[in-house]
């Protein structure tokens, strides 16, 4: 039955100690954005751990694979730590080919194709890190980040494409004011330093992709996000991402370290559970990345690491007026400005 | 921001009584199919909340709504319980309209639309009852039915169609060949005195329908499922749903009452909530019901009723060789003939 599945890439192959690079020799050479991008995210898996490790007191634990014909991934999980619930940090590479329709939503680009007859699949690489961390105490929130680097090759006469996607997102299951403007300034003043329009535009951005559409509520209290983005020449994104990417450990960790012994009733622990639960359907749901991996058959244990560890539903439960709960649920109908 | 939400079916007007009939007054006479099958769905719903309540000790609570062009729901649910941590039964009645390419897909006849150029939204009417029941005691399967009925109006030359859905499945988490027995036996009693081709072919059809795909695994260990059932004249499928509707609880509540007191370890009660998570992945990435739910705009607490109180994930869990969890994560992979 299993091998009824359709996969659109190579079986993996587990290895003891992932390779110094998952590039193809060769090819991607060190002057490459792929090179550049490959470094910058193991960079950051490794930094991002130690520092998670150092708050947690655990260690993460890890998997390697290698495909046949290059790439691989490395996923690293903390689970049952004393802080965290669950954290995963993946890193993946990975070469394959997309159908035509595919990469004209990618590349946004409907004249790509134009007159092109049948082109067949259109090979690409992708590389990327995404991580969820899951903390204990309900007082903590969930962050989840991604930031990933795509190129298609020049192919039956349609030149090669490149573009960047990417984000950092928080989703408390309380308001704390201070926290969501040290989240938010971290990153406005990220963006800042890049282009002065980037923290408005991906600011509203992430509210838009992050909203659960059948309860007309986002998951989270947002972060930025984008796509697509190829508006500028590739190293000067390139320095962007890297600099999104090295901030996540200040945006996050100072507000982590804060909270993790905050006294919390049974009724908080329960309003975390029912948040994390919707968290589940924005994932399964509506997340490109998840929704994607499931149908093209990437490594599920991967993909579904940022399924928390436990979640909850019950039946058309709705927070007090007044309450906490209520003062958050405004803010997921209603996306506020912080900084 | 939940304005923005298309909703394809009118909202809905709470109730404090369900009327008598969900149904247009001098439409839907007392001799139509949808007026006999409202009856037989409505009947179910009570007796099998009857029966369920009888093993439970506590009642269910109930919603009901209307709409102002006709239809309506009444939502049954019993939350926290003594054997069932929740135990959902829905009725709803349904007057709307399709795309022309739903219709096309729904009839399974290509045929029908051919040279009509553009016919517009077809109007239909749906009629169902559907339950998921999930008990506290990891020795007490989840269990799940849900049956249909479906008509379209005559419309721009187009001949009205009608058609039976529905099905019944059981979810242990550990494998009790007794029960499966039992179960599958009562389902094949009643398809036998309909026709002696329905249990082999809706046995398998339901071992396909419920295949969690990127997990190459079924959700559980099937029943019955048929869909797009048209093959006799409706008062003989009519008789067919009748009788499986009606036989849920003569399939199910025995197997809970034996098992409702089983003792059970920390990790087996852990083992039932990864199942939890599987139902999860399921109802949200592949039921048709939820996935078109979500995206018509029903009621939501309606459709998310199936959700489990709670549920769980953990990193590449793999049952021990040898263990209760792995024989039946063998059955899950490799459906097994039970009657």
């Amino acid at each position: 039955r299993a091998s009824t599945m359709q996969r659109a890439i190579q079986e993996e192959n587990y290895v003891n100690q992932p390779p110094v690079t998952l590039l193809r020799a060769g090819i991607d050479t060190e002057d490459t954005i792929r090179a550049k991008f490959e470094k910058v995210i193991r960079d950051a898996q490794d930094s991002i751990c130690k520092a998670i490790e150092e708050v947690d007191g655990k260690k993460f634990h890890q998997d390697a694979w290698i495909r046949a014909d290059g790439g691989g991934g490395i996923s690293r999980v903390l689970a049952d730590g004393n802080v965290w619930e669950k954290a995963g940090v993946n890193v993946s590479v990975v070469y394959g080919s997309m159908p035509p329709e595919a990469y004209r939503a990618a590349t946004g680009n409907p004249e790509l194709l134009k007159n092109k007859g049948d082109v067949g699949r259109v090979p690409f690489f992708a590389a990327g890190i995404s991580s969820v961390m899951h903390p204990r105490n309900p007082h903590c929130p969930t962050m989840h980040f991604n930031y990933r680097y795509f190129e298609t090759e020049e192919w039956n006469g349609i030149p090669g494409q490149w573009w960047f996607g990417g984000g950092t997102d928080i989703t408390p299951s309380y308001i704390d004011e201070e926290d969501m403007k040290h989240f938010h300034g971290t990153y406005k003043a990220v963006c800042d330093r890049h282009d002065p329009a980037y923290y408005e535009k991906f600011k509203k951005w992430c509210d838009e992709y992050f909203l659960i559409k059948h309860r007309g509520e986002t998951r989270g209290l947002g972060g930025i996000f984008f796509d697509d983005l190829n508006d500028k020449d590739p190293e000067t994104i390139l320095k962007f991402s890297t600099d999104a990417v090295n901030h996540v450990v200040a945006a996050y960790c100072p507000i982590v370290v804060k909270h993790k012994d905050d006294p919390f009733t049974e009724q908080e622990k329960q309003w975390q559970q029912l948040r994390r639960g919707r968290y589940v359907e924005f994932n399964l749901v509506y997340d490109r990345g998840t929704t994607f991996g499931l149908k093209t058959g990437g490594r599920i244990e991967s993909i579904l690491m940022s399924m928390p560890q436990t979640a909850s539903w019950l039946y058309d439960h709705k927070p007090a007026p007044g309450s906490r709960e209520a003062e958050i649920m405004d803010a997921f109908r209603n996306p506020r400005t912080w900084v």
